[in-house]
């Protein structure tokens, strides 16, 4: 089959890739649409020493299974179901877990993937396939309640207005909090369907916030965000990083913060709030490239402050 | 009166420092003892540019006010009670506060201090004065309370097996946690009464615990600490550090950690717990020093994993 390969000789589409087989409980998806997210960017550049197919933010159609037929979406972690973390309920940070186009298994850049079948979701008919890609990254901001706990009408910063720093605002904002945002791009605030407040630089942004958001990743840039969260106030990480943060630990002691790590999070959610309507995701697309053109693709959102790059895999 | 000074000259006594006089609201109470602490040590190498009177884990005899002739302890932070932080129940984080013997209040290493009435509290007949100087510390070790969840049956590691990582270590093992030790003094697990597992290095402690307890003052630990925790487990940091820590955040978001900072706690479950007799501190106390070595025993305290050190003021 057709798939895009980071390997030693760069980024590149092959036609010769072997589809891959299901094993027991998974099933094939012919993959329609993929979107380049910061990770992409990270694996091609070399980070985890990754070599294969890329891509984990996709729609397409289920090939057998009880979803055959049915345009579905999938979440990227392949768990064991059966250590301790799985048991927990934290399959998502099960050891021996794969994960769609990062990690053990071939991702979405390709004519066919293949997941377990309880990973897959359904995308109801309301919700188009331009925005069902981004349930994964609409699922990553949605993690931010299970990070802290949302109060309405407290106020919020969040920085980097990119992609997720966008859907970490919106998603602030739906649950009712008074948000804040910083970044390069003031005319972004608007962009997923509410008027967030644009504070251009961090040190434009007032202190005392309830809540922070990283999502610029920008190693440097927590340091500064401390000295913006209110004594007791709670700082969420939603970026990694490819070096170290020189971090004075004496303010998160003093003031007593809170500092959380925040990953993936679940699809069923992220799919209920994009059929609601109450988010715009579309908006967020800078532009759509044809399958024969991925690797142009890639250098496109390789662009600093490129919003989100589609692939069109099959129609 | 006479008062331990911290200066430009160095840890000296001098008899000829004016007593402290209270305000509305504020009462006198005459010291019987002060513990020496790590942050007065601290101070004794010019941290904070600290000049004045240092020492603010004391019990003492009011003399004045409702708890006239009483036994008190005090909590240290006097705040203003007017400000946002105030209102929000988070005094001990109120910008316009005073600190006792720590910021902009004289403190306990002199005959007389001065509280607001409302910071005392009247320490029980069955607590004796040796105890009692204990509720400063204790309740900093009983904020992990506030830090996170502490559920009975969970593995708990505390690093440090210092003073306030040994009162952490026993007020885990008190809540029904499972409680591992690491530090420098193996034979210290068994001193508040409760038999800790002691693992000596940090390299020797198993990996996967549900919370971890920084209480050793070194910035390095923290970056080892990180791969002990499982996923979404939680890191508690209870000391400051006078230098910054290099920290690569990306096991943080990776493995969605929580990293709390805690300081001080409220003195009334402090002296529960010290009535109760479900913990002994007594055994923490390395020696006592009459007021005249004062500063001896602040020589003493520096040495490297000493325990507590007490000054008797006034009999």
């Amino acid at each position: 089959m057709r798939a895009l390969l980071l390997d030693e000789r760069g980024v590149r589409l092959s036609d010769d890739v072997p589809a891959p087989t299901p094993t027991r409980g998974e099933v094939r998806v012919r993959v329609s649409k993929v979107g380049i997210c910061a990770t992409d960017l990270a694996l091609a550049r070399g980070y985890m020493d990754f070599r294969g197919v890329p891509g984990h933010e996709f729609v397409g159609v289920a090939l057998a299974g009880v979803h055959r037929g049915k345009r579905v979406v999938g979440e990227i972690n392949a768990a064991c179901g059966g250590c301790a973390e799985c048991l927990a309920g934290r399959d998502r940070h099960c050891p021996q877990r794969t994960v769609l186009g990062i990690a053990g298994r071939p991702g979405a850049f390709a004519e066919e993937l293949v997941l377990p079948e309880r990973n897959l979701h359904v995308v109801p008919d309301v919700v188009a396939d331009e925005a069902a890609v981004f349930t994964e990254p609409l699922a990553a901001a949605l993690a931010l309640r299970e990070a802290c706990e949302l109060v309405p009408g407290t106020s919020a910063l969040v920085v980097g207005d990119g992609k997720l720093g966008l859907l970490c605002a919106h998603v602030l904002h739906v649950h009712g909090l008074d948000v804040t945002l910083v970044g390069r791009h003031p005319e972004r605030a608007a962009l997923t369907g509410a008027a967030l407040r644009h504070a251009g630089a961090l040190t434009n942004a007032a202190r005392g916030f309830e809540l922070a958001v990283e999502a610029s990743g920008d190693p440097d840039v927590l340091a500064e965000l401390v000295t913006h969260v209110r004594p007791r106030g709670t700082l969420v990480l939603k970026t990694t990083s490819e070096r170290p943060s020189a971090l004075d630990l004496a303010p998160i002691v003093v003031h007593e913060l809170r500092l959380v790590g925040s990953r993936c999070g679940r699809f069923a959610p992220a799919l209920e709030l994009l059929a609601s309507g109450a988010i715009t995701v579309e908006r967020l697309i800078a532009a759509r490239y044809p399958f024969a053109d991925a690797p142009r693709a890639f250098e496109h959102a390789a662009h600093r402050g490129t919003l989100k790059i589609l692939v069109d895999v099959s129609p």
